[in-house]
């Protein structure tokens, strides 16, 4: 099962890590404890929506980029293309037109 | 301050009610109890990833859908375009060129 705080957590920590920010720098830059946001980042703790705004804040980035991130990793495990998606009989109109050519 | 459980909350109601479907219904499908649906639904209470599984599988709904929906509504209020942002040189050059014509 594809849970919510664990694909967060992984967006979060690979934000915070392209921009070369240690655990310390942002905690303390979103008036944070180390270890709740370490938590955070390891899926082990849901966040809170508030402590989304700081850390999303610390991070530089908006709310909205980091949950259309959790979004689209989400959507991959789903199987799910999220804006679009061809229904099955286009598609298979699709493969004819394809093959007649 | 945009809190992620309010966006949330609202796309979750609206979801069900296009559905037309009660909270009964749905926390009875989601086997959550319907005092707490409620509370998620009115961003009174912060959904904890396995609620947001059960509650959006018994909308029939893909989760990264309903992150995607919360995530373009928050986009709304930042004021940011997410998936193309025309830096600002480029938007300029465009105003240039229109005034031209």
């Amino acid at each position: 099962m594809v849970l919510f705080r664990q694909e967060l957590g992984d967006v979060l920590r690979n934000a915070r890590r392209s921009q070369g920010r240690t655990l310390r720098q942002v905690s303390s830059d979103a008036r944070v404890s180390l270890g709740y946001l370490s938590e955070i980042e390891r899926g082990q703790k849901e966040a809170s929506s508030e402590l989304l705004v700081s850390v999303t804040d610390a991070l530089g980035l908006p709310l909205s980029y980091v949950l259309r991130e959790v979004s689209d990793r989400i959507a991959l495990t789903e199987g799910v293309t999220v804006p679009d998606t061809i229904p099955d009989s286009l598609a298979d109109e699709t493969g004819t037109l394809v093959g007649a050519r």
